[in-house]
């Protein structure tokens, strides 16, 4: 790391989205010389990236080829090539966080037996090879109604869980090795980013509360800091700390938790790098998650996580109904309020439902904050 | 306009230093493609602009050849060839600020005879067509020492500028069109951004204070908000959005003043482009200064120049002694600490007095921040 801080350390990304463009955007202001690699040439990332290449993270040659080109490889996402990453640090390249951990965290089962095993809160969970031997566990009445299901691996935003309720949802359950653990009662989700440092260092975010949107039954908005007990606050903040320690990982990690309705924190999951829950730190944090990231993997000290004011994030979606190159309307409107940010991510195409940007207001209150999140959310639409 | 926010805007930015760097980083989280002109290959900018093209911003065709690949057009400086700006704006290009602001403010003659035409205070001057009128009116004893002269263009950071004290100095008087002004009885320099967007809306930012190296009469620090009366803050804040509304521009301008020993207020100059004495604003103010400057020129609302920490903003100048490939001392060292915030800009070469970079230092209170900034100003140093 002895180029840090001479105008010649080469950072590679895998790989191109909202988040690796963000990641981008914190590296520039360190005269750091980014590198991108997305199977899109087009990609979020591509437009600020110092060099942008195409490829895909899940390919062997592409994953080792472009590692061969940087000094210090880190990720927007986890589902990258784990062998190309081994061979790549064999020979002797800075990979932060380390191809274990992705691996690991690549298999929602496995991420479910370490927290089992080491203590971490968690909801009550069983695995299964494939759709059959649950149907038998069903049959045999030893797994009953309801339960949610998940598929071990590639499942994001939502994708690879089937919430299992009735006999008739038995016929949307997923085929592959899966997890079935029990459907919580859920009074609020709320998700904490703890960072680790090279050093061994580690410090948690505020605490963020997402707020659903009942009828679509989406998250809605994202709230910092949460409305919660304080004792429940840290405590989130502490296993997350705990896990970030148990992964020995390097980075920030996101931990997503189950309130439940007997006032319990149960883990749900967690990733090993930015993540949607801590858009509203780039204004409202003294350092944002993605600089804290490139802190932890470049061997700086971590910065503060102290809030600058109270913040709500709303995601743009793809308004449904529209696919096409995109139109963003009511930006202008919403900018004329204080403290409203907004990120476009330079996505060139709209569908329903797709992340297309954010929006994050900062306030000197929260209910201020909210207020202006009601207007915002009524006002911009991302149609086509 | 009717780009904006759909994922094809092209915005055009002469030339790619620092502060077109900023720009860019801003735009970026809007979905705006941007084009950046800069005589050097590897300027600052260049590594995240999406198209970085080779030009000269006094060249009438590089100029010319860069505005036909753009919809909005503006500057990081403000020594660009104004014929061909003139030219593009009756082709139709959206060129903010205005052509004719551009050429008034290269001249820094004009710009005092504005001010004292319009009524805003400055120090009292006179004009020369070279140095032999200027000697001439001394020989005749019409012009008596100490006086300062300054040439009417292509000075900049301190260039083109000379302060007249004794006979002695005669000798360093400059060559060419010049004027002459009284050498002012400092107390404190100050200076005020102010913003105007097209629907002619006008907003300034908090007051800036200046504070020198009284060794190498250099501005070591900049504080915000200034250690300075209320009421002289506010006629500060008037005075350069007077200036902005009297230009009848588009975009934000810098007004630099100098308070002498009476307490009085004098103009010095203007900047109409980001300025060095706004960086705080990045990390400090709801809007910084880049975000304002890109909201006037595309036509949106002004954004809130609300405080959310006070601030110290140090320039990372190039280490007497030491020019060739930079290496930065004491970056990670002065990042342990809460609040202190990097900005290296890219340049591959230090040499002595070269801006490299900046830090900023946000704190619960001034207080904190001066002292944080104390330490940072003695540890980092930019050598190679």
């Amino acid at each position: 790391m002895e180029r840090l801080f001479t105008s010649n350390l080469k950072l590679g990304i895998i790989a191109g989205g909202q988040l690796g463009k963000m990641l981008i955007q914190e590296a520039s202001r360190w005269d750091i010389t980014t590198l991108v690699m997305d199977p899109e040439e087009n990609c979020p990332a591509g437009s600020i990236a110092t060099h942008s290449i195409v490829g895909s993270p899940q390919n062997y040659e592409d994953v080792y080829n472009f590692g061969k080109k940087v000094d210090v490889l880190t990720f927007e996402l986890e589902n990258v090539n784990v062998e190309a990453l081994r061979r790549l640090k064999a020979e002797g390249l800075c990979i932060a966080p380390d191809p274990d951990v992705l691996e690991l965290i690549q298999d929602k089962g496995l991420q479910k037996q370490l927290y089992s095993q080491k203590g971490f809160p968690t909801a009550p969970f069983k695995l299964y090879e494939d759709k059959q031997a649950l149907l038998q566990d069903m049959a045999t009445g030893v797994l009953t109604l309801p339960f949610v299901q998940k598929l071990r691996k590639g499942g994001y935003d939502g994708r690879g869980v089937a919430v299992i309720r009735t006999q008739d949802d038995v016929a949307t359950m997923l085929e592959g090795p899966c997890l079935v653990e029990d459907l919580v009662d859920l009074h609020k989700e709320i998700a904490v980013i703890a960072a680790r440092n090279i050093q061994g260092d580690v410090r948690s975010f505020p605490v963020v509360e997402m707020a659903f949107d009942p009828k679509a039954n989406l998250v809605e908005k994202l709230i910092c800091p949460a409305e919660l007990d304080v004792a429940l606050a840290v405590q989130a903040q502490e296993i997350a700390e705990g896990l970030v320690r148990e992964l020995n990982m390097v980075g920030v990690l996101a931990v997503e938790f189950f309130l439940d309705a007997k006032g319990e924190l149960l883990v749900n999951e967690v990733a090993p790098r930015p993540h949607n829950s801590g858009h509203h730190t780039i204004e409202s944090v003294i350092t944002s998650q993605y600089e804290q990231h490139l802190r932890c993997v470049l061997g700086l000290p971590l910065g503060s996580t102290r809030l600058k004011m109270p913040a709500v994030m709303l995601n743009l979606l793809g308004e449904p109904g529209y696919a096409g190159p995109v139109r963003y309307e009511g930006v202008a409107q919403s900018m004329a309020l204080e403290g409203v940010k907004v990120h476009l991510y330079g996505k060139k195409y709209t569908r329903p439902m797709r992340k297309m940007g954010h929006v994050t207001i900062i306030a000197p209150t929260l209910e201020a904050a909210l207020e202006k999140a009601d207007q915002v959310k009524d006002w911009i639409k991302v149609v086509s």
